[in-house]
């Protein structure tokens, strides 16, 4: 708890001042005012973050966090959960949706074994981070102890810190694999939210209407076994959660305490994100929501974070695309209020719109 | 008119029969079906443009085109007309929002004079194709002759095949500047739909009150006088359009005729495109809407075109730039669907969700 309580306390906002300072300098570039939209205030909430007219993004990194969960049990997926495993296998030899996509946006990709159910071969380039071989079934009992779910999301400040201190890495994503980890992120902002699990859940990987009413029926136990308290963020990450959220929640605290820009994929990552700024709002600041996922109860994640999210493209996958692709975006953005000539520069004449 | 007929006579439609088959292996890849939204519907798109599992997008380019515009005299923009060829310099000189952008997403940038009121520096690496000192005014008589029109559209027609042919272009992005071209592009998508000129007028580069209300009566007025009919789609460019619209429209035919993807940038591109879709409505399966614009008559362009466009980022600006930050999002799918592996490649397990 105490490393957590220093965690937290070494949040502060983003800066005001640089905000303005950006929004100054985007204004008089040469073009009409406010004229790249969200573009621009992408750009300005980067210099608050980094406290510079120059916050360049140029290393850029994404951690998919794999993670199993006791609650697959119950049939929740349409996946068995030896693909969390057998995925993560593709992850580490590049031949996945993330991989191609990072590649495109010139991110690297770090997978994170945070408690997949089995043991992954030793050769497998993974961060070696297990909690546990899959959660507890979160519709009989928690998904984890306190103390775990602390561990968890210390394990993705950390993570975060030494790509950042050790590496050099300034732009951050993130992402999931955890077959069956739309079941606990949906009883995450059901928890959170107070609104009804049935107009939260969604199809996961794409489940039928059997297995839908099973999925909404599992979510409602585990609510009622657990009892989380919406304003017990960790109980409610330690009861309902997962393994891979909790880390994914650590690594929004880990860069919002080293000032960096982090951008959070879909549903799950989302869910991490959310349980991270429960913690701390300020840790919102720092973050970026990569892009509006197909699965219902996103749109409540994003709306209680207040935040609109980049992309709508109807996706759904997790394993940082959305992520990969909103990176793109949020480079971009950087880059106009950086290189960008002002109408004094250019001896274009401006009329102030 | 011989010319152009030619021209939309080579236009066939895409092919379904390779759109079929990169769904089917969209459908194998390793995740869950669908999970990439319209992402795979982009990369199926690009499959059956290019008759091709492997669409490859690498040697991309936008096409800036220029032109000023009779109508400015009324006072419907905030910029005074010097302005076009001031930003021209600023594209030239690698100054400007969509040279950064372009850059950013590794594309090149290619500026067309298509009619620019002034004489532009002869060491300035444009393409020369004035075809005027800006258009006629049309609050008070056409924009240009038909036959200029014809001119316009073959130029931007001519100018994509050289690229491709000659320099290998794969990916082609349309943008443009012109000092009170969201005037003319308003004008051709109320000629088209029938809607009213209030209800399609937007600010343009940032127009107050007065001059919104200006704008509309001479909106309501180059309609009055040159009576534009919906069904003339040349007439309406001729009448209401302007010579970087002609091109515009021109680069979607010429990308159309060589089978090659072109993406179109906001208001003022996409009105170009929508005659050339209506020239040819087989033209538009070629064609990407690369961003929702602000500019509130663009939904109504879309909604005629059919299409949903990649990016929702409320930008205004042209130039380009909304082409830029879709042809990263293009480019991403041509990658996913020729780079992901399938279940069966991967050893991972399908369960045919």
């Amino acid at each position: 708890m105490e490393k957590l309580d220093r965690l937290l306390e070494r949040i502060e906002p983003a800066s005001k001042d640089w905000e303005a300072k950006a929004w100054e300098r985007l204004h008089a570039q040469i073009r009409p005012r406010d004229s790249l939209g969200r573009l621009e205030v992408i750009a300005a909430r980067l210099a608050a973050i980094k406290r510079s007219l120059t916050p360049a993004v140029g290393r850029k990194i994404i951690f998919t966090m794999a993670g199993d969960h006791g609650v697959a049990a119950e049939g929740v997926s349409a996946y068995p959960q030896e693909v969390t495993a057998q995925m993560v296998g593709s992850f580490v030899r590049g031949w996945a949706s993330i991989n191609i996509l990072a590649v495109h946006c010139g991110a690297a990709v770090r997978v994170v074994d945070c408690g997949v159910a089995s043991d992954l071969p030793p050769e497998w380039p993974v961060l070696r981070r297990k909690l546990g071989k899959g959660t507890g079934n979160i519709a009989v009992g928690p998904a984890m102890s306190r103390e775990v779910a602390i561990q968890g999301l210390t394990i993705g400040a950390e993570i975060v810190r030494d790509a950042h201190m050790k590496e050099g890495y300034l732009l951050f994503g993130t992402g999931d694999m955890g077959i069956g980890n739309t079941t606990p992120s949906t009883a995450i902002i059901a928890a959170l939210s107070g609104k009804s699990v049935r107009e939260l859940t969604g199809r996961g990987t794409g489940i039928d209407d059997v297995a839908f009413e099973r999925k909404v029926r599992v979510i409602e136990r585990a609510l009622a076994v657990n009892r989380p308290d919406p304003n017990d963020p960790l109980g409610v990450l330690a009861g309902v959660g997962g393994f891979e959220i909790a880390a994914l929640g650590g690594a929004v605290l880990g860069a919002a305490a080293l000032r960096v820009p982090i951008i959070c994929d879909g549903f799950i990552a989302t869910a991490g994100a959310l349980v991270a700024c429960r913690l701390e709002p300020k840790a919102a600041e720092y973050l970026f929501v990569s892009h509006r996922s197909r699965e219902v109860g996103h749109t409540a994640m994003v709306d209680m974070l207040g935040m609109l999210p980049i992309l709508d493209l109807d996706m759904r996958l997790g394993e940082g695309t959305g992520s990969a692709l909103a990176m793109n975006i949020v480079e971009a953005a950087a880059k106009v209020l950086i290189e960008c000539k002002t109408f004094d520069e250019a001896g274009v004449t401006d009329t102030g719109h």
